[in-house]
């Protein structure tokens, strides 16, 4: 079982209008909510691709029953604590181009995250992979993930600033940023380096179109393959997914990072985050370039 | 007992961002929520008024259940007819300007509506005024205010476009427009004339910091007061609520129309709708000119 940690999952709220234009009223033509967060992406893909997944994190409000709902319909194991304050939303208006509003989400309090800590404890054990993704929600302390990190020998972290940096303290199996969060660590130099430095046993940054790079097992490796027209948000949750994937399954890192390069390809051929399109990862497979570097 | 109808409420979010650019992704840094449409707050202000008053109409979804929470916890009572469709949300996004996002709403089927009208019948029997507002969802015919006007003696009907042009043809007691929802009546000309020979019993129309203007029992009136500087969304609700419960309880015209504006002024002194301050409305009824014209 991969277990996947949210700790601040949102619903994600989209309106189409046909332009938006601050200081007016906007009828909204259609609209549609879906369970987002970077985890429960993770999730999701885990899912698809035939995985036992548990997802885990904190949820609580009329937001959370509803995302706990959908993921429920759609098949995918998840086990929450509850908490007092409501989920967050994320409103994204679309028009001719994506405008975003993040509310700020929950505040945890000390006995949530001790509830959370005892039941993920218990679920990290039976886990052979464990995914730590996202931001942190107030409330919880800037050192969560290496708290949860260090209940696990086989830990994925793919988190940005603070939570990042603190995460890496626990050593983490694989760090997996992408190019921009990894930049947050250390402005200058080469981006590995930086999560090696910091505490991290190997290291993939993703860069979108621009391939990965990774420093796996004392090697370095690039990965590029075909541009991919689509919606490229979720992509990096895909990669994600399947490298915790094939360091649960000991798969060797060459194979593992042209796999994961090519369900991600297939990410963004999908226009939600959370699925991949598995004809579009067929045809990408053999064309993806693995080098060692 | 007075009798609203709220066809198609909806659950207000507001959002605080520093700006709103179109295209970026924004941090909210504070937001609330409220339940809101035009009988809801017409509804409230009746409460406040101390007035025994039932707000009934179509609920449906986690929205609706936030909705019915929030008027249980301010003490209105509410009999709704289940819908299978959500409850529309509209977001508001405060920064220099206010940018309204509103949602399309639910679609009601003929089986909910056939069953609000059942329970309809039942309440208005027992009603000294019905007072009608706000928009009509989708799936409830053009004619719904006509049907529901045609079972009460003392119908006030508030309300824009066709579903003010067709609940006219059962000759409510009073249509209470503001000044632009009459001008969609009669783009030019007198605007209480259209609202009785559309078939209004009596007419009453505001008109901002104008005042309003009214034809009733056969006589004109001009209704002018000192300006009230807040937010005047939900003044024109106050203004129903009031002319409503004096209708109800055989109030002289000229009284109530002053009372009315009064209300409307203090109701602009409160930042949401729903509410107005009784200080502000005891301070300008003095200087309320109700002249006949």
């Amino acid at each position: 079982m991969i277990l996947v940690v949210c700790l601040n999952p949102a619903l994600d709220v989209t309106y189409h209008v046909d332009s938006l234009v601050p200081g007016r009223s906007h009828r909204v033509r259609s609209q549609h909510e879906r369970a987002g967060g970077k985890g429960v992406n993770v999730a999701r893909v885990l899912h698809q691709l035939g995985e036992h997944v548990i997802l885990t994190g904190l949820l609580g409000g009329t937001e959370g029953g509803v995302l706990r709902s959908e993921l429920d319909a759609a098949g995918v194991w998840s086990c929450w604590t509850a908490i007092a304050d409501a989920t967050r939303r994320t409103v994204t208006v679309l028009a001719q181009e994506a405008t975003v509003l993040r509310e700020p989400g929950p505040v945890v309090t000390d006995a949530e995250w001790g509830a959370f800590l005892r039941s993920y404890t218990g679920l990290a054990r039976r886990a052979t992979a464990v995914v730590l993704s996202g931001s942190l929600p107030r409330g919880v302390p800037d050192d969560a993930y290496a708290r949860l990190a260090a209940l696990s020998p086989c830990a994925v972290l793919d988190a940005e600033g603070t939570a990042l940096r603190a995460g890496l303290d626990a050593h983490p199996y694989l760090a997996k940023p992408n190019a921009a969060e990894a930049r947050g660590l250390a402005a200058a130099g080469d981006p590995l380096d930086a999560l090696l430095a910091a505490g991290a046993a190997n290291a993939v940054v993703s860069d979108g179109e621009a391939g990965l790079v990774a420093a796996v097992d004392g090697r370095r490796y690039r990965v590029v393959g075909p541009a991919v027209p689509g919606n490229a948000t979720g992509a990096g949750d895909a990669l994600t997914a399947v490298l915790a994937r094939g360091i649960a399954a000991g798969t060797e890192w060459p194979a593992l990072l042209r796999e994961a390069a090519a369900v991600a390809g297939g990410a963004v051929a999908v226009p939600h985050a959370g699925a991949f399109d598995a004809g579009v990862a067929d045809r990408l497979r053999a064309d993806i370039v693995v080098e060692e570097c």
